[in-house]
């Protein structure tokens, strides 16, 4: 079986300029990186900002598993599927990080028949955005420690710095660091910490900017520390919001690459799926939907998480009002769910089905309270029997969803046609009645709750004593009203990973809450987060090479 | 007056796919980044590869000093002058690091009427190569760390690592940092240290690959660490070199831009010229070489290090045999070496620039003893007076060298003419016989010493201990035969930097010595030398700006 670079590689990919040209894009609008990838000139908005939005479509997924459920994959399919019923769609999805790259997982562009491509470079360094943004978070970071080498007169208190620096690469030894050592001249002494690039608060400023004027008051609005009396010192106050902006104005144009079934796909922005929103652009979400009659977009991690925060923070924040959602499942991840052993996951189980179909049925619930239609779509394995899928299908039109199979993994577009014709039908017939989950104007704490009770399904919430200081601060600060970003575990509708299905009866611990005042919302960590991540034993990159003529192996 | 950005930012530039045109390369083998930057396809070299190679000019300069000599403005001129006598000229420069920008100095590609465009994209990320150094920097580096926090199967002794972190922002924060703090999976606690990328070893080795065969050879022979019995741990040994190359793979593609006269230029890598060579790569050189009759270069700080290097490293690992030399000097810079004050040197003062022309006259001496002619020019100043200029004229004729004025500053190409037709006329007329210094076969010290002795004039070397250790370790591993790398202060011929003129009866102190083996130089290091910049009290940073449309300000 062919792996997905061998797949990528083989694509006959179209001139960039031709897949444009699909959406009436003029080569004098873009700005060529090679021949395949694209960013969009600033003009091209100017041009296009009148026209009428096309749909917008969520692709969401249940509480992700070992067992793989081909969220990415399946919103390629189902690109490639709409450009086959001669729909002009397109995508809209994240940038891959590329630290972990080289740890296990390797790229992030789809899989199978539903790939974006070029996917090495979509993998490595792309058109560098996220190498603007490392720049720009490391000289904030250089600035503001240069400030108090200088003489310091904001008076910022370096046992207040909450400004770290980033890095894109998996590197645990700079998860705690002391910089600053050595001579006097070589800076003042303090603890330090790195991210990894996408956990940047400016990743998530990015993506949500709608455009240069906005991003600048934004990165304006950073809190890089506290003065020795406790008050906020921002990016503007250090005087680096135009020398980042300057680092950033490439970036901020979105991204044209192409499905290998040359369907146009706007990739741009990649904010970490944990304590940042997980979308990708608003710019490039905004732009789609100018061009296109259907954008197909997705968001990190489980509908939980992902399609929680898209609605609350990204549409509410951007004005986006999305008219269907795509939930994915897998019939092993739903058995995986009902308790099955990973390895067993191949055998026919209609008891484990029938028990682990309650985490997409509490995920249906929990869309239908946005007001947005759902289709719910299984990713099907070879494996995967009639029973299961009659089962499965049953189970969801009961409960006033779409159903549809989708085999875009194996046959790529050819197999998303039920999965496209449904969502078309869906467009066309049922109208999207879309609204928050919350009140902006609730206090931070009945916001955070709201989230855990109609979301997670928690009886309540606890909050460390650090957190209860926090909010406080924050809504004394003035930030109260900004939306909740909630961080927590992917893989339990819980704060307990290890708790599966649709868990009842549990309450979610806030352990820390701090304000990205930047990217505009108040972040609930539960359990820890992990903002920079280590390499495996044997990272993925012991196995990548490229060769004489630039063909890269070992990216998977 | 107007500002170099604003001159640069006025500029007629042409369509990359034009400049290209000039120099018959067709639409194919470039890989455009925007309109006005392409990289070239690795098919190009060969298709060109078989051509005659063009003339190789290098230009250099006196010691630097504050009163400014303009040599990459010397250089860019002298490229936009051979353009106007219509000969088939390319210029080959280093790219600009982004750190410094923020800092003191703003850009650095060329000034006034002799700039290389679009300048902010060359001083900001430009095609995003120093990123992907920084990228396999770093990512050896927590390869390097991760080893040794799984079991550390290749018994690297923490105390001797050799690598360090890179990053592309002047932060002094970053020179002397502890890593691997928190808990056990966090990593292992060590010192650690940040260089500014373009003093990363890649960096060189990048410069000096000759393809990516070669990359790879180098890549491997990179020196990490040193185990516990003191045997070299290099990149290979970490399995690190495949995943180094494909960050690397479209980085090493030269660069193509053009000068405000729209001559073609490439601007490719950019060695530190401290620790490192300091000259652009030399797949750069090679491909200028096969493509246009003369190639103007350039080499980092005055002809004592840079030429020295450019002829010693550089043109001896690339089999590169320059023809011509040009020398840049100001008359006011030779009046600051006879001593006179910064704030005097608008008047007129023979008997200062008669005691400071010793200066231009060592360096004159040293470069006659690679048999490469020499052309002088002195970069003009509306303050030069006539008899100052006569002056210098008389004097290099007297030495067996050519002397033109050039005003390419002020007026461009225009400026330039004089210099590029004695230029030409050297070409046409003088036979360059080139030979490096010394013989790669001598000892470690014979070599540093016939440096010191025959181009800095010193009378002796000293050494440390610790660097006469590091020469007997460096001699027993093999690698006795690589050339020298000096790291010296670029301000004096001596290792003082307030020695200016021409120094005499001093000693040259090395205070450590060590291996880029990857890079395949052994560095010597008089003095100490600053591999990570700070900022000034007030960086570059806070001034520059970027408007809605994208205009950037400030970046001077």
């Amino acid at each position: 079986m062919k792996t997905d670079i061998q797949i990528a590689q083989e694509a006959k990919m179209q001139h960039i300029r031709d897949i444009a040209a699909k959406l009436n894009i003029e080569e004098e609008d873009l700005e060529y990186y090679g021949k395949y990838k694209a960013k969009f000139s600033d003009a091209l908005w100017e041009k296009v900002k009148s026209n009428p939005d096309g749909k917008l479509v969520l692709v969401t997924a249940i509480n992700p598993t070992p067992a793989g459920e081909g969220k990415t994959t399946t919103t390629v399919g189902l690109g490639q599927a709409l450009g086959l019923l001669d729909k002009k769609a397109v995508i809209a999805l994240r940038e891959p990080s590329l630290g972990p790259c080289f740890g296990i997982k390797g790229g992030a562009a789809g899989g199978g028949n539903a790939q974006v491509v070029p996917m090495e470079d979509l993998n490595l360094h792309f058109t560098g955005d996220f190498h603007a943004i490392t720049s720009a978070n490391n000289l904030l970071a250089a600035m503001l420690d240069n400030h108090i080498q200088q003489g310091n007169t904001l008076e910022i208190d370096p046992g207040q710095i909450v400004w770290k620096r980033c890095m894109d690469i998996n590197d645990r030894v700079l998860r705690n660091v002391v910089i600053g050592l050595g001579r006097k001249v070589d800076g003042v002494v303090r603890e330090d910490h790195f991210v990894i690039t996408v956990a940047s608060e400016i990743m998530a400023i990015f993506c949500l900017a709608c455009d240069m004027q906005d991003l600048k008051k934004r990165l304006g609005e950073i809190i890089v520390a506290y003065t020795y009396d406790g008050k906020p010192v921002s990016a503007k106050d250090l005087n680096a919001v135009g020398a980042m902006s300057a680092l950033l104005k490439d970036a901020i144009k979105p991204n044209l690459v192409q499905t290998l079934e040359n369907t146009p796909a706007l990739v741009h922005g990649g904010p970490f799926a944990n304590i940042a929103h997980g979308c990708n652009s608003v710019r490039a979400t905004k732009t789609a939907l100018k061009l296109a009659d259907i954008v197909v977009t997705e968001a990190g991690f489980g509908a939980d998480l992902g399609a929680e925060k898209f609605f609350d923070i990204k549409c509410q924040s951007a004005g986006l009002s999305p008219d269907a959602v795509v939930l994915v499942a897998t019939v092993r991840a739903l058995k995986y769910n009902g308790g099955v052993d990973k390895k067993e996951l191949g055998a026919e189980n209609l008891e484990a089905l029938e028990k682990g179909i309650v985490n997409l049925e509490k995920h249906i619930e929990n869309l239908q309270k946005y007001g947005v239609p759902v289709v719910v779509t299984l990713n099907r394995f070879t494996s995967d029997t009639e029973l299961e899928l009659a089962f499965v299908k049953k189970f969801c039109e009961k409960r006033g969803c779409e159903f549809a199979l989708s085999e875009v993994w194996e046959k790529g577009g050819k197999g998303g046609i039920t999965l496209a014709e449904k969502v078309i039908d869906v467009l066309d017939s049922k109208e999207s009645h879309f609204k928050p989950l919350y009140d902006l104007n609730l206090t931070v704490k009945e916001k955070i709750e709201t989230i855990a009770g109609k979301i997670y399904g928690a009886i309540g919430v606890t909050y460390d004593s650090v957190a209860n200081k926090a909010i406080s601060q924050i809504e004394e600060l003035g930030y109260g009203k900004l939306p909740i970003c909630m961080a927590k575990n992917q893989y339990s509708l819980s704060d307990d990973a290890t708790k599966l299905g649709r868990p009842e009866g549990f309450s979610i611990h806030i352990r820390e809450v701090y304000l990205s005042a930047g990217a505009g919302f108040i972040v609930a960590i539960t359990g820890t987060v992990t903002t920079m991540p280590g390499l495996p034993k044997i990272p993925a990159a012991e196995n990548i090479d490229v060769n004489e003529k630039g063909i890269i192996t070992g990216l998977f």
